[in-house]
């Protein structure tokens, strides 16, 4: 059985008293963003909560982190601020504590239905590194791109690779997303197709947040990296498989990405995914030392992917995969990432990459699903290679507890038609 | 005969009353970051100067826009209120004009000698995207790195390729460089090599300063391209190549690039640059479309490289190269970064990628200049191949009208031994 809290909390809620995932949000009755917790169907207003007094004798009484418009501040305290927040928050929100219970002004004031408020985006985000830390889709990817012989590069069993991303063009979970325009792969002697991408893509994936960060020239050890990672978020890296594969070579993906990245508006924090931590994949070869940790630590987080074809009514799930799926850790991620000086701050953003599990219907985006358009899914009855105008694509994610869930929400977004 | 302005200015200075570059900076004595010009050797304090009335009557009257600790929000104004600023600043300054000329109290308050101030980053970067806009240096690096058959990857000749660099990273110039740790290439069946970076390099680099930008979704004609960038600085982008060439297959440089950029402080505007103004190099294939340009425009802005070796007293040129070396514009960069929906925002940095020439003194890093190593360098004596811990380098550009100069200053970082 999970815990009780006095707002009322569905048995198949994503959002019990063992999550209470942070996020900002807007009343829709008016007033600026500020920052809360989900819990049921209902947001708590951290701000108000502060403004109350309620967060007093804690570090937290003189921060006005809560009435922020980002988590940034709250990232940049670090653990033990997290810690005292989220038992403050749980203890508030508990059937047997009178203070917020019993205080009819208060609850009105700071608990909204979540159908009241519009949810932002969470924090601001420096700087967003993308990794690609599954080695099946590594894999695939690299059978697709470059043939069967030596798909993955021999780089990719020492290091965790990752590129640069675009920040500016990450939305909140619900944006529409526009198909880009770019420049395709040219066929024989003719020139490159220019157009509409004919390769619209998903990739499912999942992002950390970072904390307090690093000074630069000061990496981060691998044994202390868990606590410069806030909590997490689901990802869809949208991307444009044709402008992609003409643009790669030698520097990297860059137009097939930056047009639209979307995350979830509920951050879940590494405490409460505590409760699903598993046995992170045996590593051969060895890693350096730098990239060894303690207790290696992965996380059992069920995924799934929906797609609500264009005029459909409903959606379908098209890939069911887990982030213990991913062979490279968030610790080693986060070590990797520092081991040259480089410095992190709070907000930064580190995806996954794409999660694809070993199984045929856990693959972790169109490309893999339909090996590059080969192999249309049906869906419906009509078939799919790539997104169309109109497709929506839902990501979810639920944790599994004894008698409670660990849910991330979903995030959603819309294909919109090319602009002309 | 250049513009006369009643603060002195040397005949060889950087900064006459034709440039006017803008910075931030702060007063040793004392006080916050604010916004400045440039002139002679000396710096105007243009909140000051706002806050005395003299910009009222003016759409920056009311903007606050110089009181900042960053050039943004001036950058978000566009190019009238750019035009708006330089006219009001190059009147003030001149000697025919007694408003400040004659006001000593405003002057005492108002302009400090360079040697009075500490300069700053000069605007907050959202997103750093570095361009690879030389053919010379794709050539060399591709002959380099993969062999000398087609060194160029057949996309170079059809898009200006790009890749996200790391925004946390970079810093003002002066700023130490502590020396990268990282994986470099495994030799034969070892294990990769894993400490201090053995191939320490910088790249000469420009960089341009985005104005306001454009939404998510929305692409910026070719041909409005120019209002979009503020002006130019010098850019140092420090590489390790031995990290770089093991992480970089497939998703481009990470670490090899990401522990440290320095820019240097004054932002040289498009006008100041007008008279400087080219032609931009034939291009062979045709761009598509939207990467052609009504009148295509490059700079005739000569670079300078020196090393100051550890322990010198003297400074050696070890490059000279030239702006108008570059295969794609600005206004290409521009349109490609754009095409997909991408949005820019006012501070994001687009760098050009190491500028070489054709000549074997053109040649913009250590990689092309010592061919990977294997044809070192003499520095007074001493041999050089990649950077060694105490060496600092040098950038410099200035551009030569009719009895004046327009320039950039310098850009300039030292390296520090790397941590153990």
């Amino acid at each position: 059985m999970g815990m009780k809290s006095f707002v009322e909390v569905a048995v198949d809620s994503h959002f019990p008293l063992e999550n209470l995932p942070y996020g900002v949000f807007k009343p829709k009755g008016g007033g600026g963003p500020r920052i809360g917790v989900a819990i049921g169907d209902y947001v708590l207003d951290l701000a108000a909560v502060a403004a109350a007094g309620l967060f007093d004798g804690t570090s937290l009484g003189n921060t006005q982190c809560f009435s922020q418009s980002s988590l940034n501040s709250f990232l940049g305290l670090g653990r033990p601020a997290w810690k005292e927040a989220r038992d403050m928050i749980q203890r508030l929100l508990s059937a047997e504590e009178p203070t917020l219970r019993d205080n009819a002004n208060l609850r009105d004031k700071s608990i909204f239905p979540m159908t009241d408020v519009e949810m932002l985006l969470p924090f601001v985000i420096g700087d967003y590194t993308d990794f690609f830390s599954s080695m099946h889709h590594a894999k695939n990817c690299g059978t697709i791109f470059r043939g069967p012989e030596n798909p993955i590069s021999p780089n990719w069993f020492h290091l965790p690779i990752a590129y640069h991303g675009r920040a500016s063009s990450i939305v909140i979970s619900g944006t529409d997303i526009v198909r880009p325009r770019g420049q395709g792969h040219p066929i024989g002697n003719s020139p490159p197709y220019f157009g509409p991408t004919k390769k619209l893509d998903f990739e499912l994936e999942m992002a950390a947040v970072v904390g307090p960060g690093n000074e630069l020239g000061k990496p981060i050890d691998i044994n202390n990296a868990a606590d410069h990672i806030f909590g997490l978020v689901l990802m869809n890296d949208w991307s444009a498989r044709d402008i992609q594969a003409w643009e790669y070579v030698p520097l990297g993906p860059f137009l097939g990405k930056s047009f639209g990245t979307t995350i979830s508006p509920w951050v879940v924090t590494l405490e409460a995914l505590e409760p699903f931590a598993c046995d992170a994949p045996k590593q051969e070869p060895y890693p350096l030392s730098y990239l060894v940790e303690k207790q290696p630590k992965n996380y059992d987080i069920p995924l799934e992917v929906c797609i609500k074809p264009a005029g459909q009514e409903n959606s379908l799930v098209v890939t069911k995969s887990n982030y213990k799926h991913l062979y490279w850790t968030l610790a080693q991620q986060v070590a990797h990432h520092t081991i040259n000086g480089c410095n992190l701050r709070p907000g930064d953003l580190l995806g996954t990459g794409t999660i694809s599990g070993p199984e045929p219907e856990a693959l972790g985006c169109l490309l893999e699903l339909t090996w590059n358009g080969q192999k249309p899914l049906s869906l419906n009855g009509s078939e799919c290679t790539f997104l169309g105008d109109g497709d929506e694509v839902i990501f979810t994610a639920c944790c599994k507890g004894n008698g409670y869930n660990v849910g991330f929400g979903t995030c959603s977004g819309r294909v919109l038609p090319a602009t002309q």
